[in-house]
């Protein structure tokens, strides 16, 4: 693909403050030189039966025709009869595996400035899959599912990013001493995969142990892979790490190669519509996209103007301490392409 | 109980640097005049079919007959056919409160210098619950059991030992957006004890944003109220912002008002024997212990004897930089007392 040529996306600026990051997403990359033709989606106001949920099987279609999206923060409505929209992605979408590089922005300062890791969270399955059960009144149980396909297929991305990112380290994260069977099984599956790796290094670490050493030195870790919960709960232990989600991207890798791009930070709906939002979540979030698309150059050059827009200081919005607007710190972005 | 008395306790000096460890105990205690008279158990070196475990029955008779125990690290010996010794305590005695403050150590230099809280882990269900099964072939469940009377018990708990302690909040902690029923069963349990204690502000965190509040600002922290698993992720991530399980004390509280205080840091087996070993956790849950039989007195003299034996930093072990004995650093603290 030659950045010049259009590359058709879909986009989903999201509620609250969705659509303030999106357009500072189309303006950086409009002036990177980067066209990109949007398909833009809006949560629906009514729930499609196609898809039990406010997101419409159109909006699907569009990311399994596209093969990418980025994708903005979406408030779920309140109420029955419908799944979370960030679930029925994940569902529908088939987005296995949830990619969530973290790392100290230089001259944002945070109590650390040594981390640089990558979380790798199996996404579809484990504490999620939404069975519970009310057995007698007053004991629930909720069934935790681990299956050999899906924890082999994160394990298989986890190994394949370290490898074609200079990673040399791969951290699966358990607690296979309590749930020796299910944890067990993803354990199982991390080795055989590790087994064709030989160049990276592989590693077991119990979760509450790898909580205590990613707080006391995060730089001993690299690549981690880990099921579903454990994902959610060190994805955001690290973004913290770094000053939290607002700076943090992701993105979602899903059947078929697909690659949904996504802020994981709140929608904010009180400050949505005010021109304050830091958009830095969704510009990386963008970046990671990019990359996938193999635009590496435009990556490369927006990213940068990205971390030296943060690192001079000069342009900050609220929530780092600063007082720029949204359109503002863009513009900054821009000038520093 | 007048601290000249002798008051019978259970000690499990435990494996590898325990006994060093639990050796400083009986110093430190004996020099400030607490009179203990320890009923000392090891761990057996057979499983004893009443308990299925190396634990055996003779033990834990003792503990639930003093009512109060204190114990070192104990590495369960690998291998089927018993169970786990930690487990077997915390089954056999009912130990459903693990209660671990958590705090920064003055003059011992973490990146947090603001840590005051305390997590109250439910220590009998939930993740724990032993129960996995293989589907079909590569595909495994683990159940998560949530209990209307445990839940209750265990933030009862929570809720009289913040007001009892002068704690002002109780956050409990979840994923009940996500496991509806059995996290929701554990929040519903905490919103009817909370009703109780009006005087206590309560709120609920989500853990994966509890995780990332915890590590950029831990001082929005009191009380921490929590699932099983929830709470032994929280707990030693909460012990890694202060310096580690070396220097974090815990207790547990059982059935008929047992308190069973335990430093649950490892045995450590490379250092054992070598006098090198930090006895601080389980000085510190000495401490606790003796609070929970209202030795406050002599509680705060040796707990002010081991802060300030740690802030002069003059006597250090080699886990914390320094490079002073197990028995050195002991008798510090006992010239301190
Ligand atoms: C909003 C919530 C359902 C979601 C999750 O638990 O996966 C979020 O925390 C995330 O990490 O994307
Ligand atoms: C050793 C292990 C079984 C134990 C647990 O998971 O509870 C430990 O991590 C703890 O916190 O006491």
């Amino acid at each position: 693909v030659s950045p010049s040529s259009p590359i058709k996306a879909t986009l989903f600026p999201g509620d609250g403050i969705g659509p303030e990051i999106a357009e500072s997403v189309k303006k950086v990359l409009t002036t990177a030189d980067v066209s990109i033709d949007w398909d833009e989606h809006f949560v629906g106001d009514k729930v499609d039966p196609r898809t039990q949920s406010f997101l419409t099987w159109e909006s699907l279609e569009s990311v399994r025709r596209n093969g990418v999206g980025l994708k903005g923060p979406m408030a779920t409505p309140i109420g029955k009869g419908h799944r979370s929209l960030n679930l029925t992605l994940r569902k529908e979408l088939g987005l296995y595996a949830n990619v969530r590089p973290c790392y100290s922005l230089p001259g944002y300062k945070t109590r650390y400035d040594d981390v640089d890791l990558v979380t790798i969270r199996e996404n579809t399955e484990g504490e999620y899959s939404g069975l519970e059960h009310q057995v007698v009144r007053g004991v629930v149980e909720s069934l935790k599912i681990i299956t050999r396909q899906a924890s082999l297929r994160v394990a298989e991305y986890a190994f394949h990013y370290a490898k074609t990112h200079g990673r040399q380290r791969v951290s699966a994260i358990h607690k296979a001493n309590i749930m020796r069977k299910t944890d067990g099984l993803f354990l199982k599956c991390c080795r055989e995969v590790a087994e064709k790796y030989p160049e990276i290094t592989y590693e077991e670490v119990i979760i509450d142990n790898c909580c205590m050493m990613l707080v006391k030195n995060p730089a001993l870790f690299d690549v981690l892979v880990m099921p579903n919960l454990y994902g959610d709960i060190i994805s955001d232990l690290c973004a913290g790490l770094v000053g939290g989600l607002g700076l943090t991207p992701s993105c979602n890798i899903g059947e078929g190669g697909i690659c949904l791009a996504e802020a994981v930070h709140g929608s904010a709906p009180d400050i949505a519509g005010k021109n304050m939002a830091n958009p830095t979540a969704l510009l990386l979030s963008a970046v990671m996209m990019l990359r996938h698309l193999k635009l590496n150059d435009k990556a490369d050059q927006i990213h940068g103007a990205i971390i030296k827009t943060i690192a001079d200081g000069k342009y900050r919005t609220a929530d780092l301490g600063g007082s720029s607007s949204t359109t503002d710190f863009t513009k900054a972005i821009c000038d520093n392409l």
